[in-house]
Formats: C-alpha cells, structure tokens, sequence
C-alpha cells in the first residue's frame, strides 16, 4: 500500500519528480537521465500502472485519493497529497487532472524481438515525428485499428513524454514500440523479417491505398513521415511501394494521425 | 492597397481586435458581438482572404510584412506593424508565427442551400462537439476527402475560433458549413433533400463503416457526436443507420477527428 503523505512545503525535495511540468527541455533531460516518464490524469496514471510500469511516487489532489485507490494499494511508491493550488505550484501551471504519477522507464524491445511475431503483421514507422500530441494519438490510433507494434527513429518524439502519454490515452503503455537508430537499420530489420516496408508519401509514382489493399500483404509496415516535409526523399526510394491517400485537389494533405487513422483502417 | 501602420503604443485602442486572445471568454463575446474572427498565421490569414472574407485590420511582425504583400495589396484595411515582444504584449501570449488579421464574418447559408446540390452528396454533421481543436481537424478531414459541407448544432464550437481554424490550416473559411437550432431541424432538412441520415456510434445493433459503404448510398450525412458522450440517444435512433468503426476490444474509441477521417475515407 502506497503511504500517504500530506506535504506541506511545496519546495519539498521529495516533489522533485514532479517539478516545472511545461519546461521541455528540463523535463526531457530529467526524465531522460533519471530513467523516469510522467503520467497526467487518474486514467492515464491507471494504464501505466496496469501495464506493468512501477510507480516512483504519486502526486494527488485529495480527491483522487479514492479513485486511485486500488492502484495505491498495489504501490509501494509514496502518494504525496497536495490542494490544487499548490499542485499547481510544483508543476509550474495549472493541471486540470490533479492526479500526477512518475513511473520507471522498462528497457525497450529489440526491434527483431517485436518483428518476431509470425503471420499477419501490421508495423508503424514514425520517422522523426517531433510533436509529442501526435505520436500520442497514432498510439491511439494503432491501438484501436490491430496495429500490432510501433517504430521510431531517434529524432521522434518519446511517446511517454505527458503530452504523449496524454493523447494517446495511455495507450503508449500497453502498445509494443521500440526506438531504432535510422531508417538503414528499420529496413534491414524489417525485410529480414519478411515484412514488405511502404511509405505514405504524395510522390508522382505512388499507388493508392485501395491499391495496396487490394494487395493483401500478411506483413506491412508503414513509414509516416516528419509534420512538414514527409517521409525522407531517400527513404521514398528504398521502400517497397509509395502510397498516396487520394486526397481533393488544393487541399493540405491529411495531419499525419489523421492519415494513420486512414492507413491502418484501409489495410487492417 | 492596405495601409501601414507603424504602432508605438501596445495600448493603442485601434489594436483592440488582437487583444487578450486567450481568455476564450472575452473573444467568444466579442467575436460574436462585433461580428469578427481572427486568423493566425500567415497561410490561415491567406486562406481566409482567399475565400472571400474581407479584412477588418492586420497586425503584423515586420518580417511578415513582405510574405503577406499580395494579401495586403488588395485589402484596404490598415496593416498594424509591430514587434514581436509587442505582440506577445497586445495578443496576451507569445505567437509562434507573428502575423494575425481580422475579419468580417458572412452571413452563414440556409441548410437547405447547403444540401441542395443534386447526385452525390456527403456531409458531415457535428452533434454538441466542443473543443475548437477537433472541430478546425474535422474541416481539415472534410476538405481533403470531398465531404461537400458541415452542419453544426448549436453547442458546437465555432470554426472560425483562432484555433479551429488553425488546426483546420484555413480549411474552414472555404468549406460550405452553417449551424442549425437542433438535431430535430437538422434530420428534417436531410431528409427533406433525401440524404440518408446515419450516426458513428458503438450501439450494438450498429451496422459495420465497411456494410454501410457496400450500401453505396448516393447522399449520405454523418453525424458524430461530443467528445465524451458520442451522439445522444435521441439521435441514435431517429437517424437510419447506427454504423461503427471495427476496433480492438478494451481499446478506447478513436478520437472524432481520426473517426471522421476513417469514416470519409470509407464512403467517399
């Protein structure tokens, strides 16, 4: 059972965890270094807890207290309880979620491990998606829609960053996903594994998504590609097929959830 | 051709249109009272001027000036030019991309203008969807994957709210779209212009997004309802299909944009 511990100071060092919340670069570096991920609002802090991640400390307002109770009991983490105000002071702005979580990173997956499965195989490649709120809900998105794993190169954003964490309804827990270092050694892995590699693209060659449905391919894996510019031009011409979602004419390409959302629903 | 105005003063009572642009409070009344909506961005003020709106002022970081020049040269509005700590000062935070303009709104058309198109038709109906972000995604959707309008209750947010239409990339100012009083009105004016009324639900005698797209249905409305709730009761069962979107069971339900962005992929 967690212990409960009002706290009174809200310069307590034990707080260190929970500390200026909307300081990117701070939080990235501690949460890097420390080995720790933040988890924002009962729900969120539930799944992480529930997909096996063990909890460091908890931050709460009084009444989270119950809703979280059966959480706390499995926890030995201490559960610090603090008014709303002085949350708010700790984290640096005000949560509408008063119910804070830091939790231990786990080692991520080899990616041939996550590749391993056999049969009907559906991969998603985020290369170097930088904006937390999306990798957030393409998680969602691939867990809805049979993704069955998620891969990053080292310039995407870190899906259990809060902001992450947060759109993706904590789905980031449960979801396999695993960090690779650039698209040379993704590829590799993935024709090694007999998994036929594709990248949304707007390309003059590409092929429709109905055409690559059409295909019936057991194991894809798709490669989205950065907010602005897209998939890397080289990566385009190391993929198996260029696939295009038939969009209006003079309208901005889909944002990259939605065209997930699309893709892994169009080839599920 | 607009005329430049060099500001000095950030309490200067001519920028009064660009004031205090967070507290959503204060522009909902005046947005709505002074008849005016706000762009942000260089392309979202473009794309508002491109459909026809008329520019009430600009406020400009210098810099944008040169970027905006054909947008200004048709508008006979003044051109406010001021810094980029200045803005931050009159707008009430810092903006990423300094270039803001105002706007006189339009009358909104009659639903029954909007639906009169003959052959093939798609809308999209947003039942009680508040957050401005889902809805400016929404348009984002309904432009690129030929949904013909958007009708929206009473409760919606408005589309033309600084950030719906940003996250729409000023998609929202060239997308047919009008508000009505209720759902009542709404499946009425379908049916009167023989639009098969259907609702994104996970009812359980719903019928499958792929089932409904077999029907190949001529004129379809889709209503999608409140971020938290889905559509209400009442409309499930006046509409005359309740469809789903297949997902992975103990999976969250796909956010409404990302639904939206399925659902037109599926029957467009």
């Amino acid at each position: 059972m967690a212990r409960l511990v009002d706290v009174t100071d809200v310069n307590d060092p034990r707080l260190a965890d929970f500390r200026d919340l909307r300081d990117v670069d701070l939080r990235v570096s501690l949460e890097g270094e420390h080995g720790l991920f933040l988890a924002e609002g009962a729900k969120v802090v539930r799944r992480a807890a529930e997909a096996g991640f063990t909890p460091r400390a908890f931050l709460l307002q009084p009444k989270w207290v119950d809703g979280l109770a059966d959480v706390l009991a499995a926890s030995d983490a201490p559960a610090y309880v603090l008014g709303e105000k002085q949350i708010a002071e700790v984290a640096g702005f005000h949560l509408h979620r008063g119910a804070l979580a830091s939790f231990d990173r786990k080692p991520l997956p080899d990616l041939g491990t996550l590749l391993a499965k056999p049969g009907k195989l559906r991969i998603a490649v985020l290369e170097d998606l930088v904006d937390h709120g999306n990798v957030g809900l393409i998680f969602r998105n691939a867990a809805a829609l049979a993704v069955d794993a998620v891969v990053l190169t080292e310039r995407t954003a870190d899906p259990l960053y809060r902001r992450a964490s947060k759109t993706s309804m904590g789905n980031v827990y449960s979801m396999p996903w695993t960090r690779a270092r650039g698209m040379e050694d993704i590829l590799r892995a993935l024709r090694a594994a007999d998994v036929v590699p594709v990248a949304l693209t707007l390309a003059d060659d590409a092929i429709t998504l109905d055409e690559l449905a059409a295909m019936r391919h057991e194991r894809l894996a798709f490669v989205f590609g950065t907010e602005g510019a897209g998939v890397h031009k080289k990566t385009e011409q190391q993929v198996d097929h260029r696939v295009l979602i038939p969009m209006e004419p003079g309208v901005d390409s889909l944002n990259v959830a939605a065209a997930t959302a699309v893709t892994f629903y169009a080839t599920r």
